[in-house]
């Protein structure tokens, strides 16, 4: 809750980012941030007095890019409704155009909308989609992609034997063996999915779904899978550092480029409050398996092949 | 030929490149080009004399992309012979992993063999495959791809429009209304396909074949061809400004950075030469159709919708 208290209005701000020039999302003194960017544009158009503070669904380490980014920024209802100033535009459209037009071009605005009741852009997120894009052939490396895309060598990865040792690790499991150490931080986590797909000829890309991530636990997901799919890991591989329950020097975190926050997916707008609750009091208790009937959060085997 | 004569070893080099930090293809003092880069490491890999002269299949302008490029040059074979030094890699090999240590990230140079006889990287391909991708909708606009991607507004493109449009401009025909005057130079060329596809929600990729490009020609293509799938155009606008014969100031050259070359395809080894001697003498007379039976070069009409 900002200091503003009731008079506030909640806005969902929905984004995309280059994260190859950031430090990550989060505000450091002196850091190129995303954050940072986009609270200052947002403090910009508003005219507020203050920097305006944001919450974001997913806090990406630098270097990690997004295409579905969700925000949220408690607001001067004045300021909102102010926007279009004498345009006809509604302040939705006014909010996107104007905030596009202060910030880089490594960070775009998708949409800015009057919140639902109840939202919370990281308490109330069922779960989150991350993608993982290698190419595991170098003569084929793309160089307009290198950007987002990590070269292994090796020799092609086997992406069935990386999917069926990814099998082992869905569910609701303490993954610290995946987890920078965080005082205080749960590393309890429901894995909803952990896919691979050859998507072009020398490409390979994994899906990533979790009801929340701890500190660079899809790079380490990742960085178990890949040896597993070069063959110089058996596919218990995996399955057996997840048991271990510490941090295994022989997981490898892959490079943050790869790495994209695709999608944050929120329940239906009645069921965001009681989302947001649970979430704050139980994660890592239950581990908050999403409810019935929001299929995009659903557990899924990774697909065969 | 080089002055080296019958000396020299003909070596055909693959490669890729972002073309967004280069003025184009070909060598100019004072400009970082991709030529000149790669002429370069070339001419340390092999610890040439002189500068190694490249030949290449497209010459693309400043910013436009290439993943499939291919050029030739002519060098010395005893240096050839000599690049595995103490190593028990092939030539072939040792060159693509020295040029690679040497370029910069945005070129990958994916494979140098010793070509077929009869083989010019310009004058043996039968014809060039470029793509160039669109985003129809700002909102989705990616910031990972804006390297790549062209945004248009004014609404989503009608792909169906613009495949119908296209026809029209298909075969062979005088391109003069769609290229930079250069005195001299033929503008007759072979459209062999022209069309669109929405690839993903908010981008659209057109894929252009011919058996070879004037300046500008694919990038003009695409500005003809865009206001049709706006509706700011009619259908016979593209057939309109063909028939018209001369540069029309209503189309608009679209920027470099959506357009990509993708493919160069050539003959059967055997038909190199022959290729070469009728690209060389008849280029601008007979279109220089392909000869049958290579069907990547054949006309093909764009997919409905």
């Amino acid at each position: 809750m900002s200091d503003l208290g009731a008079a506030t209005l909640r806005i969902r701000i929905d984004l995309g980012y280059d994260g190859t020039d950031f430090s990550g999302w989060a505000q450091q003194p002196g850091r190129r941030t995303v954050e940072g960017e986009l609270s200052s544009a947002v403090t910009r158009v508003l005219r507020a007095a203050e920097p305006v503070r944001l919450v974001v669904a997913g806090r990406t380490d630098a270097g990690v890019h997004a295409r579905g980014q969700v925000a949220h920024a408690d607001i001067d209802p004045v300021a909102w409704a102010g926007l279009p100033g004498r345009s006809n535009r509604m302040p939705e459209h006014a909010a996107v155009v104007r905030l596009n037009g202060l910030l880089p071009p490594d960070v775009v605005v998708r949409s800015a909308v009057i919140a639902p009741d109840g939202f919370d852009a990281r308490f109330s997120a069922l779960c989150r989609r991350y993608r993982y894009r290698i190419c595991d052939d170098p003569a084929r490396a793309d160089p307009v992609r290198r950007r987002d895309t990590v070269v292994v060598r090796g020799g092609p990865l086997d992406v069935a034997a990386m999917n069926e040792a990814a099998r082992d690790l869905l569910g609701l499991n303490d993954f610290a063996p995946f987890c920078r150490r965080r005082d205080g931080a749960t590393t309890i986590r429901t894995l909803l999915q952990l896919g691979w797909e050859r998507v072009q000829p020398g490409v390979v890309e994994g899906v990533v779904v979790a009801d929340a991530f701890c500190h660079s636990m899809v790079r380490a997901l990742v960085g178990v899978l890949v040896p597993v799919g070069q063959g110089r890991a058996p596919r218990g591989f995996p399955a057996e550092v997840l048991r271990g329950g510490t941090r295994d020097p022989r997981v490898k975190v892959m490079p943050a480029h790869g790495l994209s926050l695709e999608e944050v997916i929120y329940p239906a707008d009645g069921d965001l409050a009681a989302r947001a609750v649970e979430a704050r009091t139980r994660r890592g208790w239950s581990g908050g398996l999403p409810p019935p009937g929001t299929g995009r959060c659903s557990r899924r085997s990774p697909a065969p092949g």
